[in-house]
């Protein structure tokens, strides 16, 4: 959690936190032997609670970040409405948000606006997948066009030219989904590791881990490989370590699980017109008013407003 | 759920939903014999949940909004961040929203230009409290100085000479948390009254009913009594009914059912490396694909692209 | 200039303004058999300007509010950054508002979402091009490629159907600026009235108006037609009137000639080191108090805060 | 101008920019024995064309940008909203921005996340009055209430304990300008900078510029001092460079200018009903072009979609 009294350091070193959240997220996602999880994160609330459970990275997820908005995850948020989500993700923990920038939102050039202000509040690295604008949830249908392959290498060596060093930059790999089968997807890693990728997202949506696993024995780890198991999610995790899988993100279950309990305590009390069977469900105030530091704005209060208490 | 496609209606009417929203929660607050209930909502998912579970109306939280972007209930959230959230809970479902505006942030004239905005985002109504701008919530410290009555009954006839008519105006009394007594609290209700309130919040944060109960019998409904049982979540609804109050706000909980989901969910992940264990607990992405009418766009994109298909 | 105490009205009638400035339009652009002009603005200011020099409604210019924002006229300020732009330009005369809409930003579904927004932030009406996203100012470049003529059509049935009857939709022909000739802009000036259009902006960059009163001898006033005179700024008026063309649109000039005052008094002022001699050459404050009716807030001072003053 | 194609690099050191934006302002205001000037800013457009002229500082003043907004300069634009322009004046322009904070929206705690949200969006400075909230501009009325010294100098250390470093903190005292006399003003200044300010802002509406000259006698540059001669304009600057005055702020100029501009090209094209008039005092679309750096979307587009064509 944020401590709201200072600037933000990170490890002791006397450096803004940002240069160190895109550090400790290359440290996650490409530099470390270890296993990484990344945890979906769509606001202030769910940054806070996932940095809080232990976790050392944040996904922004734009499935997420719409549902919550109640937009559909069609690219009808604009890509300043993410940027604005982002930021209270990043605000409300201290731990590197890599964001999900679809496309881009556009072209080469709308993909590097995106990167530079996604640096500019915070962000430690975007992914950007090999979709075309306006692109529509992955999960959604049968007729993902991908983006020609030199079109969206053109995106991200925009993207690296503009914000290199500032950002992990993720190219995510939609060949699979659309169905274009393996030998697409391995030529498309290739192609983004050239055009500057620092690490490759394989997406599937197949109910087995078998596809990425697949791809993951071909590239042989030539840039680092992140996953997203929503669809296969049944599969050990012993197998993302043994094929030496960078990292795993869990996509969306905050934003699940948020949706599920709603649902349930709504039911409750509209059945019921009163909350004190639901209360033992539902966190207290006062974990929420310790979660976010509220004993900051009152010691900050005596020290700002009365420093005179303090001399007593 | 919101219909993606047409302009909104309500009731058949052929009339743009907004006043028709308005309406709405007037006569749930205002002109009803029966005990209403409004629930919180912070963003467009907990609106949509909301008005799935049957609810007729919608609290937009000051306190969940400010959570739900990481930020503390202290005016730390601009106006224009709480329109734009307020806009999301609007757009995502069909229900009247009343919106806690806080004490209005600032003075007369920040308030009616908060009425204003949030009138144009399609609220139906707005409460304002008694409180001194920057507010904290009423549930911290114990030093919350009241504004002026003089001074509060300027904001609401600057708020009523704006919008009346097109907004529900609910002054909240903050007399008994602030420990000013059950004196103050009635020549407040009989102020705000005066000055234009459409109905009376009154605040309290004992944890029996007993305060708000000899409010509503000393106040004999010259206004519309609405009340928020946070903290006083014990007492039976039916109490509420014979004392002929109007409204019942259940003011957070579908925030907090979303924190205490979401810890728990993020916990067991952390630990277990692993979703498969709480899959059952989170809602289906489908689920979610049909509360926010994804099958429309499809259908959309087959009467705008592809029209050919639907005359074969 | 906006009455910042009262809820808008138009004409005396008792309506909300919104829907008078829709009729408005329609009125100026759709019924008049009188040439009407429709003058750029890019912010309040400028706004504020045009109405008080006489103008009886606006255009919210794409490049001029991208040259404000600093961005490039290619689709970098994202749509709801246009969106919030024009929240300023309606909130700060009771004109009625056209808004430059580019292409829609993305297909059917982003084009009719931003209808909405525009339709709910007070604009009377929307000028979609037949362009690809992103654009690229028309002014600039030879490539750019036209939409399709069904898919564009698509488009504009998808607006319709969402907004029809809150908002003038007004198609803008890109065919004779890519090159594609005046079979081709008529042919799609045929299918957008099809399509549902309101009335026909047709572009042009060529220095005389020859192209553009082609097309109004060819077109026969099937639809409306507004131009956009930017380019061949020399032709007479009378021209357009003897044409029957419905709507000039001054479609950059406030911003232009903000930008050459700015330069000219920054120059001074830099060379001078002092602000002395441009002091005639600026706007006196108390003109812009009075523009923006600061009085009003005085006197709602004292009859919100001081009432007591207006008894005496 | 802005490079959009690469990230921003100051005097050829290899440093993001916003460190050395803030270094560059302290250099200007805090250490250079040379009178420093700061231009007005209030969009992305003013501050490009401030750029060109040769200044080397920005003034992003709440009255301008409120005007610009359609907004009156008494807090009605919200913080964020602030923050948003100062965003696009940042982006516009390589040089440091000294932002026009008001009061700091509120108190200790508005002050400090102000400063912070100013600092990541890449602002350079901020300048805090102390006044109370909400403000009214300090040349309206005459019944500015002044900010109690302790109160005001709590919120002065709590922004120093957040940004200290990275923004550089203007104290700016209204003392003058609310009656309360040079006695008041200099005890105000002293205890501003025991409070940690880096420079004092000490403002004036007097039409002589003696008021300011009688502080500088009196205050002897304990820190550096800073004016804003708006109403004391006919002073010659050498009288500043004689009292040892660190910086001038031409406060409103470029804002004022636009307004004249926009009014007398309005008047002109609603009285013509035509534009060839005006064309010679506005800017030409391709300055316009030029300066928003269009060609880089050009050799971009070669670069990043046809880097074939770089081969040949």
């Amino acid at each position: 959690m944020q401590d709201h009294s200072q600037p933000l350091l990170a490890n002791g070193i006397d450096q803004p936190v940002d240069f160190s959240r895109a550090d400790a997220l290359r440290a996650e996602v490409c530099s470390s032997s270890e296993l990484s999880f990344l945890m979906e994160a769509h606001d202030g609330l769910s940054a806070a609670i996932a940095e809080r459970a232990g976790f050392k990275g944040l996904w922004a997820s734009g499935l997420s970040i719409a549902c919550s908005l109640g937009y559909r995850d069609a690219n009808e948020a604009s890509w300043s409405q993410l940027v604005d989500a982002v930021e209270r993700i990043v605000d409300s923990s201290q731990l590197p948000v890599l964001v999900d920038g679809d496309g881009g939102f556009g072209n080469f050039n709308n993909a590097r606006l995106l990167a530079r202000k996604l640096r500019d509040r915070g962000a430690a690295g975007v992914a950007l997948e090999d979709s075309c604008y306006p692109r529509i949830n992955s999960f959604i249908g049968n007729r993902h066009p991908l983006a020609d392959v030199d079109e969206f290498c053109g995106r991200l060596r925009a993207v690296q030219d503009t914000v290199a060093g500032d950002l992990v930059l993720v190219a995510r790999i939609e060949a699979l989904i659309a169905g274009h089968g393996m030998h697409e997807a391995i030529a498309r890693a290739h192609a983004y590791r050239e055009a500057g990728a620092d690490a490759i997202l394989i997406h599937s949506r197949s109910s087995s881990a078998d596809e990425v696993l697949s791809f993951t024995r071909a590239w042989q780890n030539r840039l680092p490989v992140v996953i997203v198991p929503t669809k296969y999610y049944r599969t050990p995790t012993c197998e993302y370590r043994h094929a030496r899988i960078s990292t795993v993100i869990w996509a969306n279950h905050s934003m699940r699980a948020a949706a599920a309990a709603m649902r349930h305590v709504c039911g409750r009390i509209f059945a019921e017109e009163n909350v004190a069977i639901i209360e033992p469900d539902v966190t207290a105030l006062d974990e929420l008013f310790e979660m976010f530091d509220y004993d900051e704005l009152a010691e900050a209060e005596t020290r700002y407003v009365h420093p005179d208490k303090l001399r007593q």
